[in-house]
């Protein structure tokens, strides 16, 4: 289980795809790409990657704080979340973390899982990254309740949540998340059959972005067609003060909080609506993502400028006014994947948003935003939560350690 | 509806993504990967793109045969059946096809739909293709069963059958295929919306391979880790004699015929079978794909070579025995996607293939594979087909018309 990942880790596949590439262009690419800092899964400055370099890239698993979070968003993502069995309790947790913690380890670094019984699948990352998050659930299994970071606890409910059980809670949760969907299916059937032990799975989310490459740079949108994203905290110091928790014990230093919410999109009625009608709600143009009040999408907006019809150019009940924030401790990290099931016999799309958000500490952060959002913001007549769940995210390991040994060890 | 697309067509947002790419590079690329020969949509020689690419790069919609078939298979696919209204007969019909003909010819360049209500999500193409099928019940409704071709009919039920009529069935198909999963929703949102007077879903499957450039040239993997694909016929004189029909009236000449089938892959029982045993299954090696007598994934088999224990090396059994055929025109062009739901709360994984066979006559070059494969074939063990439906591929269109013209015009 504390086999030393090789310093650089090189796949058998990146050796094998040097056919479409120069040979030592792969191996130059893959170290590219992983990270600068060895202790810290870093935020990789966006580059249009060679295709070819897709499959082979790398994301560092072991480090203080867990990659997935900071890592700009791979194409790809199941979420997903299990419910322990009765008789987990501390010492089952943490072999099942140790076990998780090693496929991890390897299938990230592109190598196959110990007992993989597909290993060809298990060769090419693609930027996997494998988060840990622990839901209220795995505190009390393991008799730490008193460990249990504040942060971690249900969420009030709003008055336009509609959450479905379906969708909602769970005690651990998998965050699987790659530029290549068949290395995400194998990932989770891996951790999944390794988890079974221990756990039943409770819900499965998979969601998608636009595929890597195809538009590097570009803040992701979503199914209305908005950008998405925009008012991020940059990568640096002000990311890392809002998501990562600065100082107290090991188990909750570089460690961070997840919200998931499942936020179905009407498509049916958002569709009806004209353009003007669709901006004043977002309270910015859908072509450039810019404030109605600037031109560019990181302009910053101005809330007070009026109109020739003395009415504030952006909507005092937008997206976002409601939701803007300037203090980059308190902003919220948004790292949100879209997705679109099976739409119905009338053409009624299943579409929406599977909104994660990363922050230090949520009463702080992602409530004051949500209880505006929830008390008047014009987009909740298109969006409807049908599902909430919330996790700690433990720090990270170093080589040979595993996720939640600080907590559980 | 008969707008002449531009000769050399430039997306807004292939100009818009200029900054991670030399401006001349991103058109220059989308040029390259646009095929030869401007009447048919040809098989593009495999090549890694650069990732940025991705975004823009273009299949041609008009020619003498349709995208989506010869067209080296896009990492995401939508198959999308419906089931015409009652009132929808011959002349209804054409409409319906015009106006998803032209939806597809620009949404496939990069352009959104006419009346497209979110046209940020279709300056995107990677490489989408839209491949329109039409289900026994479409000659039906049309009054034109006499223009159906004989291998558009049911398909005798197989004993290893097991067929779910949520998956099987249909009167009008459409394959939608990108690099790029959102670009897929947005085609399949404005298609069946655009297709709500005329029809209603009958079933939608989602399924995915390896992401554009992961494994450039590579035959794709399902989820048995097997290789998928390999006895394809090669691209150009084989594969267009085994595809595409060559003569006859013009709604026959140039058109084809897809089986699809739903196949459920049981990894619980095959995650069981050691290496061996699934390598004499399937009649390969798992690694490379190599028949059991050979080395490397193309080797011609020599299914008389003998063992030490005086057994065919190649059990007589395996896959590939039942399923080997050498005449190009015996052949069937195989463009399966895997899918992967959500697995069950003990584990047990929802995955399988949905298996797309082309061919130019079902009774010549498809049945007789099935019929072995249905006899006795070692993978009907961990396989079972839970859907089925088949469809005749119209000829294509030129520029101003419409796919199915030629039948109903």
């Amino acid at each position: 289980m504390t086999e030393r990942p090789r310093a650089r880790p090189v796949s058998r596949r990146g050796l094998l795809t040097g056919g479409a590439l120069a040979a030592g262009g792969a191996l130059a690419g893959t170290a590219a790409v992983t990270a600068a800092r060895s202790d810290t899964p870093a935020v990789r400055p966006v580059q249009a990657l060679p295709a070819a370099q897709v499959g082979t890239a790398v994301e560092p698993f072991h480090g203080s704080r867990q990659a997935g979070v900071a890592t700009e968003a791979q194409a790809h993502a199941a979420f997903v979340a299990f419910t322990l069995r009765p008789g987990t309790d501390r010492a089952a947790l943490g072999r099942m973390l140790r076990l998780l913690s090693d496929d991890a380890a390897r299938l990230t670094q592109g190598r196959p899982a110990l007992a993989d019984t597909e290993p060809e699948l298990g060769l090419l990352p693609a930027r996997l990254t494998v988060t840990f998050g622990l839901g209220p659930g795995c505190y009390r299994a393991a008799g730490l309740d008193d460990r249990r970071p504040a942060s971690v606890a249900d969420l009030p409910s709003f008055r336009i949540d509609r959450l479905q059980p379906r969708w909602s809670g769970g005690d651990l949760l998998l965050q699987i998340c790659a530029d290549d969907p068949l290395t995400v299916a194998h990932a989770q059937r891996v951790l999944v059959k390794d988890s079974r032990p221990f756990a039943t799975v409770r819900w499965v989310q998979q969601g998608f972005r636009r595929a890597a490459g195809a538009e590097p740079g570009r803040t992701q949108r979503n199914l209305f067609g908005q950008l998405d994203g925009t008012a991020n905290p940059k990568p640096g110091d002000p990311l890392d003060s809002a998501v990562w928790v600065p100082d107290g014990p090991d188990w909750l230093r570089d460690s961070s909080t997840l919200v998931l919410r499942r936020i179905s999109m009407n498509l049916e009625t958002w569709d009806l609506l004209g353009r003007t009608d669709r901006e004043l709600a977002v309270g910015r143009r859908l072509d450039t993502g810019a404030p109605l009040t600037g031109t560019a999408e990181h302009d910053e907006p101005d809330f007070a400028a009026l109109g020739p019809d003395g009415l504030t150019v952006i909507p005092d009940f937008s997206h976002l006014t409601r939701a803007h924030v300037t203090d980059d401790r308190l902003k919220i990290l948004r790292r949100p994947y879209n997705y679109d099931g099976v739409p119905a016999a009338d053409g009624t799309a299943d579409s929406g948003l599977i909104f994660a958000s990363y922050q230090a500490d949520v009463a702080r952060q992602f409530l004051p935003i949500q209880r505006r959002l929830a008390e008047r913001d014009l987009l909740n007549e298109w969006t409807t939560p049908i599902g909430s769940a919330i996790f700690a995210i433990p720090p990270g390991c170093p080589e040979g350690g595993w996720i939640g040994q600080q907590l559980l060890g």
